[in-house]
């Protein structure tokens, strides 16, 4: 294993130290992972919390800002934080008016997420929790943990981090985001999986001709291994699988994420951008807004994912409200 | 060579393609690799112009904006653009005003851009040219090309397009972007070498447990190679080479980057900062901002650069004031 580190076990706290240098705007608590905003509560508005394991950044921390999220709680690498710290958190961001709990669908975050909010209403903090799960390369069976949360997780927060900043309600804000989860769908594909530093090796081998398709975001093995394909050749697989699961989509605005799993440079993503602009042309959809970037990451993992969310007015108006975040920054 | 990719032939155009559509506030010719903004020059102010070969983005064209660049030139993966698309690009991005090129110190480059300023003069575009040498992995010899220009060119960029909006004239924007490089250096270490689309395998290979130092963004092998040290011990490393080049340092304030070279994520980016840090506070050096992200990048790299640039309140005012590009955001 390479990388620029100091010692598996202090991966993330190194990381904490380093962004708190970085951005002053956030209030960084190396040992519980909890980040914040440095100016505390916004008086009066809904708090949107996320959180989860790390090896996916910017996502959660990187989020964290004006217009966006309250706060997020790091966990260890691919591994959910605790539910005291999540709990802590919660009471941390609320500022009377209640915080969601924007929760990526994976069975420990859930779990943690859910004994947090029973602490949090013990403690007199209203929480509402939102599961994202756009996966569509998971096909859910019954009783089981159903899709995977992935790339919509930053549509999710984002818009609901809007709505909250606009002084919605807690009710509101929920379901803004539980509208968003409904209307996105996202497919990965990787060329490489990715090396966390605790095991020290690749999660899963491709050959130097292969693609994975269908991967997530935790070096997860997909669920077909082809061929490496061309650009177009990808785009097309990977828009197939979410429109098979988004018939509704043709004709309505779409926003796109054409995310970077970590070491897929901008030339790729940007060249698949193109691709995925040239698929949902024929196929009849609008791309109104386009997110092109890593931003929802897996460590070092070569590859992308799509995300696409059907948008009305409402969530075209919120995705261009501002937000002043350290990953993502637009409007005053 | 895995990569999402159409043809090695049509890796830049693809790009910006995609680029053209996800950001309608650039203007972007994908024939000649020109792009500027959207709504044109603005009217009486100093154009500030970059480029050089493609595989460093977001450098350049992820800086095109409000506060930054005026425009860019992108050439071939890691080759200059060609006199005639930077002329071309000068024209068209000046208001009467002049055009300054900012231009990395790279032999064609250098070559490519002096031409195109004699073009320019010959048009009646007034040009003047700062090139960026901030590499101190290289030893200048008498009569040789001089210093590698990598990290510090963000500097340069983001500080002349600072000035040039703020209504200073050609040789103000011109002097102040000479004043960044004399007082910027950078040195980088490699994980990994990059693989371009062309070559198709990596440009040199490093062991297991090797890391390679004072590398350049193409692939040039470094100065040194050694066994795989903790970041705590790179990032000494780094900062010695750096300071030893920058006597003055100690005392004054200065912006420091920490540039990731393509692959490798913000979990290691963030704990080499903590790691820079902590280093240069036991040199009595203040960061008095930084940046911590990849925006200089060498594709598929692994690996890092620090930049360090000292800063007086001229150049911290010009630094925090507003810039709005795809890839550097803020203020309003």
């Amino acid at each position: 294993m390479k990388k620029l580190i100091n010692s598996p076990e202090n991966v993330v706290a190194d990381a904490l130290r380093g962004m708190a240098e970085t951005h002053p705007e956030l209030a960084v608590e190396v040992g519980t992972g909890i980040v914040t905003r440095a100016a505390g509560p916004a008086p009066g508005k809904v708090a949107v919390l996320s959180g989860g394991g790390s090896g996916h950044e910017p996502l959660h921390a990187g989020f964290v800002g004006r217009g966006m999220l309250a706060g997020a709680v790091a966990g260890p690498v691919f591994t959910s934080p605790v539910p005291d710290a999540i709990a802590r958190a919660s009471a941390a961001v609320d500022s009377g008016a209640g915080v969601l709990h924007v929760v990526k669908n994976y069975t420990g975050d859930v779990l943690n997420f859910t004994m947090a909010a029973e602490d949090c209403a013990d403690e007199g903090v209203q929480v509402e929790q939102v599961v994202v799960d756009d996966d569509v390369a998971v096909t859910p069976v019954a009783g089981g943990p159903g899709r995977r949360g992935t790339g919509a997780t930053l549509f999710v927060e984002k818009i609901a981090g809007a709505l909250a900043e606009e002084g919605a309600s807690l009710a509101e804000v929920a379901a803004v985001a539980r509208k968003v989860n409904a209307n996105a769908r996202s497919y990965g594909v990787a060329l490489s999986s990715c090396t966390t530093p605790a095991k020290g090796s690749p999660n899963f081998a491709l050959g130097e001709d292969e693609i994975e398709l269908g991967i997530g975001i935790h070096g997860e093995p997909g669920r077909e291994r082809r061929t490496l394909m061309t650009a177009a050749e990808t785009a097309a697989v990977m828009l197939d699988a979410i429109l098979d699961d988004l018939p509704e989509a043709a004709g309505a605005p779409v926003i796109l994420l054409v995310n970077g799993l970590g070491s897929t440079p901008p030339v790729e993503l940007y060249g698949m951008r193109a691709e995925a602009g040239r698929v949902l042309a024929e196929r009849g959809i609008t791309v109104a807004r386009s997110l092109v970037g890593s931003y929802v990451t897996s460590l070092d993992m070569a590859g992308c994912t799509f995300t696409l969310c059907r948008a009305d007015e409402e969530l075209l108006r919120l995705w261009d409200a501002p937000v002043h975040t350290p990953a993502l920054r637009w409007g005053c």
